[in-house]
């Protein structure tokens, strides 16, 4: 598979992101078509806007959106909570986490949003730039004890946008 | 190019409709590639719920959208009106067509939004199904004298959905 044709790009379901992309990545199935979609990368170490640059190639220019495979990180490993700073700001979390489900209503997975922050806190300003953060859920255990696979998550960072951007001027499904 | 990767899928932009596959069908430019993407079918001889087995092969099990050149009707030839009735319904146009631009600020086409009603007015019942039909605007004239390529148009048929489908739960862009 090479270049995209007009029109057709990587415009994933969450189920194909968990189900497929995490799942396999998880299970060390992540050969270099992977690479070439998701890339693996401490996104923490960049600013959002150098994200885009970053994504895989076969995604390589879409305006809309940038996936990447995050490992967790050291202090995590130890038990501390992972770190969102990067130099000129810091990505938060915003609401509470929502299940993500299978297309046949199995829960396969937990997103988290995160909005980025310029500056430090309390002086910070939120910007643009978001964030969903998939895990998924740990599998072949008993529905009593839940449990989530952190070592890597699936990242989808991108802009809210005030423009009007042409996937945006498309009816909602609403 | 064969069978798409898993989360690869035809999400084209308004631009990419009008200026790359509607422009080359205007110029008969359309091979088998284009056919394989956006077929070109009389739609109003289908029921909209018939429209998605139509679809182009390489589109093929989209739940989401449908794409289809629609030729001019023989009585718009002759000065009519279109017919958007089939056996079951009708096609109504709703609210004023809107200009549609491409990326450097010009005009390249309109759209027209249509929904389907079951029955005939006035006992008619609105439905899910709805429909964006896109017509080019006519190329390498003075502005003073704008038009439209009626030969052809693009639509896009896609079911307004009530439920949590995958792509719904994204937060808006807004």
């Amino acid at each position: 598979m090479e270049e995209m044709p007009i029109g057709f790009r990587f415009y994933p379901t969450e189920e194909e992101l968990i189900s497929f992309y995490l799942q396999n990545m998880l299970q060390h199935k992540n050969g270099n078509y992977f690479n070439r979609v998701i890339p693996l990368l401490h996104i923490y170490q960049f600013e959002p806007w150098q994200l885009p640059q970053k994504c895989g190639e076969l995604c390589y220019g879409d305006p809309e959106q940038w996936f990447f495979f995050v490992p967790r990180q050291e202090r995590e490993v130890h038990g501390g909570k992972p770190s969102r700073t990067t130099t000129t700001g810091y990505w938060k979390a915003t609401g509470s986490p929502s299940d993500i489900y299978s297309s046949d209503g199995k829960v396969i997975g937990v997103k988290k949003c995160m909005v980025f922050y310029n500056g430090k806190a309390p002086r910070s300003a939120k910007t643009k730039w978001k964030m969903n953060e998939y895990k998924a859920i740990k599998q072949d255990l008993p529905t009593s004890t839940p449990g989530l696979r952190n070592e890597v998550s699936l990242c989808r960072v991108y802009v809210v946008s005030g423009s009007s951007r042409t996937f945006d001027r498309w009816p909602t499904s609403t």
